[in-house]
C-alpha cells in the first residue's frame, strides 16, 4: 500500500498523490514512511507563496497565475490554506468551486487545507504537501494563505518567492495587516486596480519599502492586476520569473531554502514534543490535581512549568 | 526594583503596572519573579475575549463597552492584540489614538501588544498581561484580537466570555473566517448594523448555531450595534453580564478557567522547550551541517527530527 503510493507519486499518478496528501493530512500511520521515501525526490519545484488580507482576491489571482504558467508549459500545484473552522474544517467547498475551473487540466493539481488542529501542525503539513507535489514532479507549487495571523505569515515567508497581494481602499485594520506583511514581500501586487485609491496605495507601499529596504540587490516590483478580468497577470508572472532568476544567480535561493529547512525542522520537533507533553503531562489525572492547586493559588504556573520541563528535558 | 513593581501593582500604581507589563513584553530578567509574586493575587478579574474579522469595528466597540462598564462602576483593562508587523512591531500608534479618548479615566488601563515574535510567545504574554491587570485589581479585562489566525483565535477562546463581532455584507473570504470563529462565540454582535444585509447575517448566524449547538443550557444571543454611534452597547454589556451569571451559576466558569490554565501551561512549556531547542540545536554550527546534508538529500527531515527529539527528551 505504502509502496504503491510512493511508486504512484513518482509515476505521476494523480490518485496516488491525492492519497499521499490525505495520509499526511490525517496523520495516517504510513505518512512518515511515504514522506521519507519521497524526500530524495524533492527539491526541484519552485515554491511561490501568495499572501494578503481577506478579500484581496488571492484565490482568483492564484488561479490566473496558474493558467499563465500552464501557457508557459509549466505544471502547477496549488496549496490553498483556508482560514476556516478549527473545529469543523471547511476547505471542501472552496476546493470544489475551484476544481470546476481548473480540474480538466492534468497539469494542475489543487489542494485546499483547512486550518483545523494546531497551527504548528498546519505549517508542517503544508510543507509536506509542498514536498509531495515536488516529488510528483510539479514545476511551480503555489502556497496561498491569508496574511493575517503570525503563523499564516510564517507559512509563506519561507517560500522561494513571496508575493503580497493588496487592494486599494480598505480600512484601518487592513492598513495594520498590510504593515504586518510588507516585510515579507519579494513582489507586490495591487489587485482590483480599477478601484479608487490605487495610486495612493502604490505610493504607500513604495514609501514603506524605501524606509525598510529588505535588500540592496532586489527592489520589490509593484504590479497592478484586475485578476477577475485577467489583466496584468502576464506581468506578474514575468516578475515572479525575474525574482526566481535573481534568487538563483545571487545564491539567495540556497540560503532561503536552508532557512526553510530550519523552520520546518523546528516545527516538526515542536509538534512532536507538544504531542509528548500533552500525552505524558497535560492529559493525565496527576495534572488535573496540579490545575486544582493552581486554581486555589497554592502554587504558581512558573514553578509548575519549571518542574515539568526539568522532568521532560535531558 | 522588582519588589517596588510588585508592591506598586498591588497598591494600584499605574506606573508600576506599566513597568510590569513592559518587563513581561520585553522578557526582562525580573519578569518571572514579578509574575510569581503577583500570581496569588490573581483570579478576581472577569476576562472578556472579543474577536472578529478585520474591519468589523472591534476597537470602537471595545472602547464603548469599556465606557459602559465604567458607568456601571467597574474598572476596565484592555489588551489589544494588533495584527501588525512581526518585525518592526507597530502597536504604538493604535495605542496612542485610543489613549486620547480614554486616557483621562483612571479606571481604564489600555495596552496594545504587537504580534511580533513567536505567537506561542504572544499568547503567553497576553495571558500574563491579563494576570497583571487582574492582580492590579481591575474588574473586567477585555482581550481584543483579530479572529483570523488559529493562534489569534486560541488567545480569546479561553476567556471567561468570548464575543464574536461580525458585520453585514462582506465577501466570501469573510464568510470563511466567520465559519472559523462561530464555534467559539458565547455572544454574537452584529456591528455596523445600519448596513444592508443585517437580517441575512442574523439568520445565517442563527442557522449555524442551530446546526452546531455548543451547549443546551446557553443559547448565544445575537445583538446589533452601531458602535461608532454608541447604539446597542448597553444591551451588549447586559448580555455579557448574563453570560457571566450563567458561567458562575452553572460552574462552567471553573471548568473553563481550568481549561485556560492547561492551555497556558502548555504554551509556557512549549515556549521554554522551543527556546532550549533553538539554542542547543537549531542555532549551532553542527546543525548547519545537518541542513547541508538535508539540502543534498543525504538524510531526511524525519530521521533528523527523531534523532534530535530522542537526544533532548528524557
Amino acid at each position: 500500500m505504502k509502496l504503491d503510493i510512493v511508486a504512484g507519486v513518482l509515476n505521476k499518478s494523480r490518485l496516488a498523490l491525492s492519497k499521499a496528501i490525505t495520509a499526511v493530512e490525517n496523520e495516517q500511520e504510513d505518512a512518515v514512511e511515504i514522506m521519507c521515501k519521497l524526500y530524495p525526490h524533492t527539491g526541484n519545484a519552485y515554491v511561490l507563496g501568495i499572501t494578503g488580507p481577506p478579500g484581496a482576491g488571492k484565490s482568483t489571482l492564484t488561479d490566473k497565475i496558474a493558467k499563465e504558467y500552464r501557457k508557459r508549459g509549466k505544471t502547477v500545484g496549488i496549496v490553498a490554506i483556508d482560514p476556516t473552522s478549527p473545529y469543523s474544517g471547511g476547505a471542501i467547498l472552496g476546493d470544489r468551486i475551484r476544481m470546476l475551473e481548473l480540474s480538466s487540466d492534468e497539469g494542475v493539481f489543487i489542494r485546499s487545507m483547512a486550518t483545523r488542529g494546531s497551527l504548528g501542525g498546519l505549517s508542517q503539513k503544508t510543507a509536506e504537501v509542498v514536498k509531495l507535489m515536488d516529488a510528483f514532479g510539479i514545476d511551480i507549487v503555489i502556497v496561498e494563505t491569508v496574511g493575517v495571523g503570525q503563523s499564516e505569515v510564517d507559512i509563506v515567508k519561507t517560500a522561494d518567492t513571496t508575493m503580497v497581494v493588496l487592494i486599494p481602499g480598505m480600512g484601518d485594520d487592513i492598513q495594520a495587516i498590510k504593515a504586518g506583511i510588507l516585510e515579507i514581500g519579494d513582489l507586490f501586487t495591487i489587485n482590483k486596480a480599477d478601484r479608487e485609491g490605487v495610486d495612493r496605495l502604490n505610493i504607500e507601499i513604495q514609501m514603506m519599502l524605501e524606509l525598510n529596504p529588505k535588500s540592496v540587490a532586489w527592489k520589490p516590483p509593484i504590479n497592478r492586476t484586475i485578476a477577475s478580468d485577467n489583466q496584468g497577470v502576464v506581468q506578474v508572472v514575468d516578475s515572479i520569473e525575474e525574482h526566481a532568476v535573481y534568487m538563483r544567480e545571487s545564491k539567495e535561493l540556497a540560503v532561503r531554502r536552508a532557512e526553510r529547512i530550519k523552520t520546518e525542522i523546528s516545527a516538526m520537533i515542536n509538534e512532536q514534543i507538544n504531542r509528548y507533553i500533552a500525552k505524558e503531562v497535560i492529559n493525565t489525572s496527576g495534572f488535573d490535581n496540579t490545575v486544582k492547586q493552581l486554581q486555589e493559588r497554592e502554587t504558581n504556573p512558573y514553578a509548575v512549568v519549571d518542574e515539568i520541563v526539568s522532568k521532560v528535558l535531558k
